[in-house]
């Protein structure tokens, strides 16, 4: 009997720990981090998706720019405005405007003193972006997090975590298969192009083959368009091939891919061998990472970060002991 | 004339700036951390090893059970020592004692202020022995950063990083071709076993085969002593082979790999695809490990860290905007 209550009051003291647990889990999900998505393109559908997902955090609107006009059906239930002023209690404006707008627009939201995260990804562009940000980001009170896509992005975490270990060496990062943004665009403005698509072919040591699929404008003859894409500068030093198609848009698939290498040096003792790969929808792995940094936003002191500044359990959801059990 | 000038004025301006770029490098090289090593095991050697390679780094000394006696001829430039009250100025103290030793040795430490990193391996010990060991940081205003070794260590910020970038899903982390110390350990205490080697070979999704050697004592059975092993703790559970050599000492290799894997769900997004692989050299790695979270623990606030609470360029030497600009 003694053992049979001992059991019991364990059982009874046990539940209501647990329970008082579940009670501060849920108290702490209760009170959610509100976000804005600025931009409802590609990059903004994805990440409506993934803070719906997201247990810690709430949609405060949507940013653009035809406002409510047009509002595509999920997003019947939040606010569409046309300037983030318009929403309440934004904490965190996750930008998904073209890289070329993100300095503008974050520098208007830290101005209010809300947090931004975008995933700017011009490299040689990187440094001074958050410069400029840090700045304004100090001087408002709030956090920025910049370049947090997957590259770069998570993709950075990786290069310098493997520079860290093994820190001589050489690093490759090979893209793809998969659609080039930049590329396409590129071939797009070349005359005599109706319809394009780069994909990016990965061939080792950083070294990559584009492959171009093109529709032809009426009047146009393929041999001199591809001539022209070929020694178009973002293609002159690679090997590319044009392909004539009857329609580009079959061949659309936002699926891409990455295979990291790096072979160094741990002290004195030589060929360290590492390798990281991924095969990931793009705009689905670029909305994670933005929803991953905007959490991490509203844990960093005042100022501008890459993802390689922001310790990496900053970027999950969830107690921190519980993480450091399960992960490390 | 004038563009002369400008030309040769500005040629000058910038052989000064970059003089004084490599004026102030110089300077803070100058300046280097200095770093005690404790333990001079395996793990040790390759310690020291890093600590000579790393140009902000300096050995401050060895603390060895038997001080300086028997002292390697490795160790003629360095005080070597019975306990680090000996040595001068040291800022960190590398841990390379044995995985139960470490709480012992880091509180006895942090008491003199000075801080601590080590690669303390039981996944199930880690909050307890960082929740000890971060009071008694804090106390003396000193940094532990605990567990860094590559895994726990850096295995642990990429496990971490594919947590956040597709958080639902499930990670393997499959060991090997490799050495299990611990296994080992665990076949050499087994009566008849004269010596012994446990090779951890990976059948994927974090399932292992091991692949035991031994040389066994005279007047034992093989069958009897094969029996006991399968029979250990250490092995009931696995697929386990039993293999007699005339020689353990010819197998060992001390290579190690780890092939981790993660299927999981940006967002709403569906079977995001990432895996992480490494062929190391075991005690290399760890040790360089180590020389990284020495380095990043003058970075941190006093307390206790596990690598991924950690920045990860606060793993790297050099200058912060230089690294973002080659890294992300």
């Amino acid at each position: 009997m003694l053992l049979d209550n001992c059991i019991t009051d364990f059982f009874i003291y046990f539940c209501i720990c647990k329970k008082a647990k579940i009670l501060i889990a849920t108290n702490k999900f209760m009170k959610k981090f509100r976000a804005a998505i600025i931009g409802y393109g590609n990059i903004g559908k994805y990440v409506l998706e993934a803070l719906q997902a997201a247990p810690d955090f709430e949609v405060a609107g949507v940013v653009r720019r035809n406002g409510a006009d047009n509002k595509p059906a999920e997003l019947n239930d939040y606010p569409v405005v046309k300037d983030i002023r318009e929403l309440t209690d934004v904490q965190v404006a996750i930008l998904c405007t073209p890289t070329r707008s993100v300095e503008k627009y974050a520098k208007e939201i830290l101005a209010l003193g809300i947090n931004t995260v975008d995933s700017f990804d011009i490299h040689t562009g990187i440094v001074d972006l958050r410069r400029e940000l840090s700045a304004c980001a100090k001087a408002n009170n709030a956090v920025s997090i910049i370049s947090a896509g997957w590259d770069p992005g998570s993709d950075s975490v990786v290069r310098a975590l493997l520079q860290a270990i093994a820190p001589k060496g050489i690093t490759y990062t090979n893209f793809g298969p998969g659609m080039s943004m930049g590329h396409t665009v590129a071939v797009k403005a070349i005359e005599g192009v109706k319809a394009a698509l780069s994909m990016t072919i990965p061939t080792g040591t950083g070294i990559h083959r584009r492959m171009v699929y093109i529709e032809l404008k009426d009047g146009y003859k393929y041999e001199e368009v591809a001539a022209a894409i070929k020694s178009d500068a973002y293609f002159v030093n690679d090997e590319t091939h044009v392909i004539q198609v009857p329609c580009v848009d079959e061949l659309l698939d936002m699926g891409h891919g990455v295979n990291l290498t790096r072979k160094g040096v741990s002290g004195k003792t030589q060929n360290q061998l590492f390798e990281f790969n991924m095969k990931i929808n793009n705009p689905a792995l670029t909305a994670q990472v933005l929803i991953c940094v905007a959490r991490a936003s509203m844990k960093q002191q005042p100022g501008c970060y890459t993802l390689i500044e922001v310790p990496v359990i900053d970027l999950l959801e969830g107690d921190r002991e519980d993480l450091i059990a399960h992960l490390v």
